[in-house]
């Protein structure tokens, strides 16, 4: 399988264990921040892994030692992204405010992929892990970090309020919205304790190795389960989010009303009943 | 009052004090499991303590030492219900499906029945709580569980995303998504301390006992306070996970046009100047 | 500033540093319980502030040591107000019904302006923060409260489901819905170490003074900061609360479309990178 | 198939062709004015025919020359139900609201039944359609009237805003918002020319036999047709309506992805070329 | 009751009969542009209308021969307005932002007073119906014009996309949206002859005195109904408007559980029953 | 800029006059039937169109003198698409489920770029207009066709319940429920007349000649006003068909903050008030 893979020039793209991939954020030298290219092509990486067959848990983290990701790369944004003066070809507010609306509706797009991707990711979070990393996080299914972790919605202190997603997904993913609320409006850094007192991220590791470890183990749980399943859960945990009990009820109906008919039912209560691994068809 | 009470075949409803109902889940020899027969009588049960007036706080929970409940009885559906090869007399999958479709919106809306009920419900969770186990505690009001119940949301390993409501409420009944991605993506076991930690239940006890009788005390605490005041809150509630705010407080005063001229009101003020307990009207 | 500021009868509001206010419920002799002159006062106040360009953040307070705010001055409404014989000057109950309904919204409106205000509200509890105190803490941004504080959802003690909004807005400042219907069913008081577990209030501090030190270094954070950031986070944010994820984010892209256009992101960039402060123009 | 199907007592069912009911409202001594136990079997009719393989499209008319029906029962419902003054055996507000909201609710899910069921409903309006059958005939797909047709939307000179479904379906089956706050308001009649230039109904037929072959032979029609993409088209209809595009064509793919694998559609095409009738398995 | 209400500048307020208020916009010198402090006494008077129990409905029309409203004076607002140099007394783009926000908010606020306003409003358009004219009336129950109206949806002409509820509303009030869009779009002048045919106008007639005529016969009609039944009617029907179904069905039960109370259906229905007209206390 | 325009396989895209262009699908020879390498063209296009700075109204229509498209080209889809037996490479139900729900939302994706476009969009439809022509045709802004058109939702005629958009926004863009009912549940042919009395076109012309006409005027109407304005108002309009009534006025606020600081504003004023032709910068 790996060698009929691309690759990727910002990220390394590995696959440790059967149907597992490991997507890590390869700009170490610059801690992992991002600029338009790198997240064009993140998108990229996720819509391939979204309909591989050979796919059915992946693992987003940062390589090197010190960030996941610094976020966005401020410098590179001045001289050529929405942020430079270029992007004001013309003088005129409204032109300039469509240009800005097209560009965040882009970059929006491209850092979405992971929460429409059809497989559960599980992110793993170490080091700097500010402003944009917040934003790809929130789209993530399972977050894990280290206990040294650095994180803040870093965003305020360049002037904006932040638009990729943390201000629309973290009051979702978090059931506290004072303490949201203080993040965001404080920009201030918060450790590993914090994050999973408030249920942000669901497992502290002392060090990112056992943070990936971590990530594989449960990354193979799942790999092993049904994928009809899974996925579905995934879809339809989603779907629950964003919509009223009755809606999602009915919409939960639909679903099944077609994944119920699969034979992974059948090969996953009978293996139950023999006590051994059932195996599913690629989806 | 006992004595006008319909038996039923496989829950046990007592009335253990003034207002209350106790709603066994009575089927021990096989750890509570659910078939068809039973969810059609769990909503009968829920749909006649809603509208009686004899009573206005609930207590759910299972018999036995062993269990709440082991979830859906799957031999049961294997031979009769929609996993079953039965289910499929056509082969035709559009037709097939909406057999199904019927199927599972009749069986949300038997367990839909404990939310739908006026009267606020406790449910009591201890050993075995899987599976259907989720789905029909996420409709109650408040959990409580022993100390060693082992939960899990079980589906997937029966190669199906959770399908009679788990999915679409569990996000709104507590607030980490990652926690709850992560329960309902591995069908892992969690315990009572997680349970607690990450709210989604209220009061951990050290024995079944212990958490019947801190079911019955808070039982006991609502029952005594006026219904129109308890029932109005347990529907504004659920009014406001479902609704945005502004239409949340819209209803709230239409709600309470009504609801304010109840001589409860003032009954109960009056009680408190007087520090004597008030009565209230069956409602 | 401080000298051309308006005096209020019920409240006092003070500038304790520059682009801060602080509002103070200033009728401690009966515990800061409300009347209906209050609460009209209580939203002059707010909506006031919200325009204001002096003022950047806000705390909101309770004079005197013993109470934020015994919530209702239920004697006042006895006899003068919605609760009040004279209310139901008409007997059709059609017509009070629409009577009551313009009064609930009305005071729903002027609660609400703590939300609506423009700028971030953080919100000290201290000694009996009872039934109204919910309803208005659940509408500022950032809660504190002192190890000594008790809260309640008081309503259903006197016969009424809480109407002012906290049946509305609790279970979206709260994760666990377990814990929310538990408080506001039973109305029993809950301290400063259950309100920090469920995330109700972010920090508690030993005592009033400390609270109130903390609230003025955060609002102090935030004063320092770019206005428009802040300010667009602050209503981000509630969008959010209330929307679906791609409203959220298409309303995101709209906003920033002009408040990207800001002199205050070159600014800040370039405060950053020269390790300074950067001072904004009003707003 | 008429041997085995139960009689009604209130309404006449016939099948006047294969796969085609027919439901006539049968009180024509009292020109088919609704009580009570007549909207319980109305919906006892509905779920049946929802479910009942053999049936395809119904028609719905009024017995008799005289009306389709002349609405609620005005002297029945003063004398029993909601009403009447029995309804109030409590004196209490609070309490009488509670009985009127539960007694609204079962009135208006009996009325929804025509637009729950899961086969195309076509609604003959003659004579009388006051009242009620308004709400009756706004949950119809399909409105057919004849030319001598009294409709009137009558409630407010009964002093009540119309509560079984009038008013929240007619602003969503007419386009134009000012004529249905006309004849809401002012509970003019209104006659066949003008129900058809709003798009009320869509065949206006000089007879009420002429009406009935009209719907005879839509009903016709859509009998012949894939039932999987006949009552496909009502539920994704029905939903759109209510539903954000979003989120409609979201439940679209999902409801085909089940549908599209019917044998139906193959079927479809085949008979297309070859220019002849197919036929469907039972649904 | 015409000598204690108060005199305005800009509308002239009558009461033409019993219960009957006639709102005339009136500075026909200019066409009844408007102007600030025009749509800020315009919101004053449809306060004070929603509430005063003496009105029951209301006509809406502009004063002189040649104009219903010219829509905005452009002339003012460029002098004084949001359109003015003035607005911009900051040069940062993200500031002057934010004070058009705040101010086209207050428009719209104001214009939607009308909306809002409790009793049913009657709008009669003759002459030149420009631009806010169609914001305006949008927000009405009713709309009536003359033959010689000369509407259009004028905004785009001035280089703006309407933005005090036209957009907003008209999608919702006509059913035909290609029509709705190419009127906005191409901001052409459309008459009585298409705008009742596409129903934005129910009625049309030869002259603005037979319109006023036509309107003060309807108002007559809705002013002898129950006001509660009345009322109520327009609360539930623009509900329906903006929520679904099922809400809107929750939500009449609810209104109606409170409004069925009412002494005025037994008092209707007696009136019914002995052919004679009732009387209804004040709301 | 002709010259540098791109040329497409299965569509003429022209430049008939300056801002305006003109997509016409182009298989005459077929009847403009769709397949999948050409509905993933047509999205190509209308991305590309909207962004580009030269366009400002577009017209569809269909090449040939018989039909404007006779909508899917049943053959291909049978041979090669998720209609054919090769869609089913697995037998798996819920796996062959997943693989028609990715192309059925890339269906959609391609067709609803027309109403993603920024620009107006201005659909011309003659001859026969079936099937995909409507779900085209709900897409666009303005509707046209010929007096001899045949236009007919189509797809229950080959056992399916349209599925790429028709179900979705047929009921939004006409305000007949009846109607829409009838036409998609019976798929029978509509003509020009009925397509203009029920809204869903708003022009009928003799021929296509005239037709085309028709169009062009109306496009070099919108081509010659504000860009800001035009798209601003497609934009806004869109908004409201999906979101109630208090959000779209808060879009619209927000919308408007940036847009109005635009100078076509005061270009477009001065114009007006100089009675010349006012140019404006491109967007």
């Amino acid at each position: 399988m790996a060698s009929s893979n691309p690759t990727y020039k910002y990220f390394l793209v590995t696959y440790p264990a059967p149907y597992i991939a490991h997507v890590q954020i390869n700009r170490p030298e610059k801690l992992n921040a991002f600029f338009e290219a790198m997240w064009l092509e993140f998108r990229t990486i996720f819509d391939a892994l979204s309909y591989s067959p050979d796919v059915r848990s992946i693992i987003l983290s940062g390589a090197g030692e010190r960030a996941f990701s610094a976020g966005l790369d401020v410098e590179a944004a001045a001289q050529d992204g929405v942020l430079s003066e270029k992007e004001g070809r013309t003088t005129d507010v409204a032109r300039t405010a469509q240009a800005i609306k097209r560009h965040v509706e882009e970059f929006q797009t491209c850092i979405s992929s992971v929460e429409k991707c059809e497989k559960p990711v599980i992110c793993v979070m170490h080091g700097y892990s500010l402003g944009l990393s917040i934003d790809i996080s929130t789209c993530a299914d399972i977050r894990i970090c280290t206990s040294d972790v650095k994180m803040a919605v870093k965003e305020v202190d360049i002037g904006l309020a932040a638009d990729i997603g943390t201000l629309s997904r973290l009051p979702k993913v978090v059931g506290s919205f004072s303490w949201v609320k203080d993040v965001c409006l404080s920009a201030r850094v918060f450790g590993a304790e914090e994050a999973l007192q408030v249920g942000f991220v669901t497992y502290v590791e002392p060090s990112k190795q056992k943070a990936i470890e971590k990530a594989l183990s449960i990354a193979k749980l799942l790999a092993e389960k049904s994928p009809v399943a899974v996925q579905g859960t995934k879809e339809l945990l989603n779907h629950a989010r964003d919509n009223r009990l009755a809606d999602s009820l009915r919409y939960t109906g639909v679903w099944n009303s077609a994944a119920i008919q699969t034979k992974d039912l059948k090969d996953a209560m009978l293996s139950g009943l023999q006590k051994r691994k059932p195996t599913f068809e690629k989806l």
